[in-house]
């Protein structure tokens, strides 16, 4: 069973979005047999299917655009420094911090984005391969993202690091900027939210209206969190749907980005309120029928268009840090 | 039959918005009743019913901000003029030139949001009330603007000169201002673009994936435009859908509102990434689980703190108008 494309909803996307969408299985699974399908004892075969596609397009990543990758360990947490063949001038001396995306469960330090970025941007990216649940419940990752965080503010110039996250990484970076906020430690100059799950508890408008429209479930999505990652814990914890903290007017500039069609519409929507309410500079990128995580997808129109804004954004912002800081 | 709405999607609404949609009556008409239920002979009895509610709301902001309306007319259009209380210092040689809602057929110049722009930026507002469908089919409405433009820029500093417009009046007022830039007028400053209709052909995602969420349906919007308004013109054309014309650099800067239920997030998504692709500045306010024209009700949260934006928003430019003008 394919999605459900109109001719009207298919004559404002990219020929390309429509024959993706066209070519996706979109099997639908009934709720009651959700639990068994989400629990921990189906995650490894989830990941290594998906690591499985993944790991083909990652590799052709790399060749692509000539990438380097180190693997070190930040207070004892796997991090994956990125090297792009050429820095654009100017980011000698700046890193970026990526978080990947994956549902808490999947995914690792070398995924498409991190990799996109270091190449679009032209920039060192530090990556963190944090430990994915049920292995490890919450805060396990928030800890280890955290003490990465902390080290690198404390080696590099906060103000020429920016940081990058993919959905359920949005809400690991978004709980790890406000802890860091309440540890005093310097904000990063700027951040990238690419279809940030702020709130992984299943409110919001889009986790409903778009359930069975986007290119995966929010029941599934919902419920594969809730097993494997939030435990006994309550899923609007700020810990864990950190749209329910206190932002303060530190916060680092924002671009966030979603679609028509995401499940987490909603939680860009409400991030973008957040922060336009207590003044820190913020852009919402909405796009015309994507879906979750749509902008890593390398060669489609409306995520080249989405990611060429976010690259932009922040490379001028950490070139507004260097005037900043030469005007000093 | 109301609404339906989750608790999920209640708990990122204020109460308010939540009670609207719960005592709104959402009857479904089936498909096939659509072409003589939104004919021409039905458009009187549409009318009256609207405008009796509108009557009674718009009477109170009259009463409430202490307004004053004055019924003038420039090149034989019908024009409202508006007067805030108070204006705003600085605002005293600007203006909004407003066209109002209504799916082309009802709606007047003296509606909410004429009334709000004037009393909420404090300035005086210029509404147009255009000859409406099905008396007058496209393109009469949109010649009848373009006069009144065309007038108000040439006996007016145009960097003064500010416009909002909802809804349909979204369509006429891109139209308008992309008409204008083709005969070499002066562009005006700025725009606030209130759930704007850019196209209305139906095409794009939200015409199908919120027609049965809004507090409108969009196969009814779209029955009642194409039967009264568009008659035998191609209904993407772009004087009649603007989103499918060209827009030039000199457009002027532009804040665009929407929400995630509105049937038109599509139109609106895609006017922002119309402007942006060409360096226009423009900034999209989605609100969560709002619908189309929430922007409109007084007293609803959401609605004030969007319209604040837009407010400051065209305050700012015309400021930023003046600082030019003295630095010259």
């Amino acid at each position: 069973m394919a999605l459900r494309i109109t001719k009207n909803q298919a004559a404002t996307m990219s020929p390309e979005a429509v024959k993706y969408l066209a070519a996706l299985p979109h099997p639908w699974i009934p709720g009651f047999l959700l639990p068994t399908l989400t629990g921990p004892r189906r995650i490894p075969r989830f990941r290594k299917a998906f690591q499985a596609g993944e790991d083909v397009i990652e590799e052709a990543l790399i060749a692509r655009y000539s990438l380097t990758l180190e693997k070190t360990t930040i207070k004892e947490v796997p991090v994956l420094i990125i090297r792009p063949k050429i820095i654009t001038p100017g980011n000698e001396h700046a890193l970026l911090l990526n978080i990947h995306g994956g549902g808490f469960v999947m995914g690792t330090a070398r995924e498409r984005t991190a990799l996109l970025m270091a190449a679009e941007i032209g920039i060192t990216v530090y990556s963190i391969d944090y430990t994915l649940a049920p292995e490890a419940k919450y805060p396990l990752a928030l800890n280890q993202c955290l003490a990465v965080y902390e080290e690198l503010v404390t080696h590099f110039d906060p103000k020429q690091v920016v940081g990058t996250s993919s959905s359920s990484g949005g809400a690991l970076m978004l709980a790890v900027v406000l802890k860091a906020h309440t540890l005093h430690l310097p904000m990063i100059k700027a951040l990238g939210m690419f279809t940030p799950a702020g709130e992984i508890s299943g409110v919001g408008d889009s986790a409903v209206s778009n359930n069975r429209r986007d290119v995966q479930s929010a029941d599934m999505a919902l419920a594969i969190v809730r097993q494997n990652y939030v435990g006994e814990m309550n899923p609007r914890d700020p810990g864990i749907s950190p749209l329910n903290d206190t932002f303060d007017t530190d916060f680092p500039p924002t671009m966030i980005t979603t679609g028509t069609r995401d499940i987490m519409l909603s939680n860009a929507v409400r991030l973008f309120w957040k922060l336009k309410e207590i003044n820190v500079p913020v852009e919402l990128l909405v796009s015309e029928g994507m879906w979750h995580g749509f902008n890593w997808e390398p060669d489609l129109p409306e995520a080249m268009r989405t990611r060429k804004i976010v690259v932009d954004f922040l490379n001028s912002q950490i070139r507004t840090a260097r005037r900043e800081e030469s005007m000093r």
